[in-house]
């Protein structure tokens, strides 16, 4: 998606050689434009699944997988970090590690909003290690649903997540694919 | 707003005396049609401000202040709940007591995305005691920017939050607000 890799090369950063930093439009701050057309590509590369439901992972997914949600019209359930002392009904559950965070956390759903009737198509902004989708993945099955894909914003292409997936037969869209650095500046795969 | 506060009655449930749960369209699973109804009606009540920045916190804020975002054309900024380590940059801090999950964290917003030329519109899914949007009403003070209002999806009246800060001056609007429970039904204020 070559606007969205524009902005990467214009507003993103390397904090270390594994971190890469969009916080301008993609993390901490977000840009309406550029979120909306995030969601239009998704949206696009997964028309004709049948998709009925996205699923993502709070904080940082629900904003593009929102955006994928508007032009689909489907809804879209977000994983919670945490168990809250208000989420008492049955819950599906995986243990994802945060590498950025350097921490185990548990994800859980309900079971009132994933099912095995559901199409569900993944969504997520980063893909690096691959705990996060994985934790998804986890949790689709678990409902018994069927999975159509995997949609990630930016993939770490350097890191193994992307491709351990792929191996599994899962479809995998990255709207860019970052190889890494060269002289301080992104490249970006294929 | 109408469509809202029937939504509420259709499928939001009290947990306890203090409890509402709307996790089917709200804070769980998102629905894209109330959402973007929910972004359009903030963005007709503060018409007219000259808002150019959206704030919020993550995660169930994310939603509805990015429909806001997309309506008032502007970008939107979510403070961090927790100092993660890849967020190394000055920042505006300020402490939140969460009365849902029973513990203090600290909300940060770098300093690159929020100055003194911003006019802000705080935008969350609930209020109830105020705390998160004290503390979202703190960082813009620190940031030196000019505060136009607190947008919020519910309100729970019986708590004291919301008088709080209209006492401080503070616009706040909020799209439905709930005076409590009757005989297990929801009632609105007004």
């Amino acid at each position: 998606m070559e606007l969205l890799k524009q902005k990467i090369l214009e507003e993103g950063y390397f904090l270390s050689e594994s971190i890469l930093k969009v916080d301008s439009f993609l993390n901490h701050q977000l840009q309406p434009e550029i979120i909306d057309s995030i969601g239009k590509e998704f949206a696009s590369r997964f028309a004709g699944e049948e998709i009925n439901k996205i699923l993502t992972i709070e904080a940082s997914g629900i904003a593009v997988a929102l955006a994928a949600a508007q032009e689909m019209k489907v809804p879209l359930v977000f994983a919670k970090k945490k168990k809250s002392v208000t989420l008492q009904e049955p819950v599906y559950q995986a243990k994802v590690y945060s590498f950025t965070r350097q921490e185990e956390v548990s994800i859980t759903v309900s079971h009132n909003y994933l099912n095995s009737d559901d199409k569900v198509l993944i969504i997520d902004d980063f893909l690096a290690m691959g705990a996060a989708a994985a934790g998804l993945v986890e949790i689709t099955r678990q409902a018994g649903a069927h999975l159509a894909g995997i949609g990630i914003v930016i993939e770490k292409a350097f890191q193994p997540g992307g491709d351990e997936l792929r191996k599994q037969g899962i479809r995998v869209e990255a709207l860019a694919r970052i190889q890494g650095l060269s002289k301080g500046q992104v490249v970006f795969a294929e």
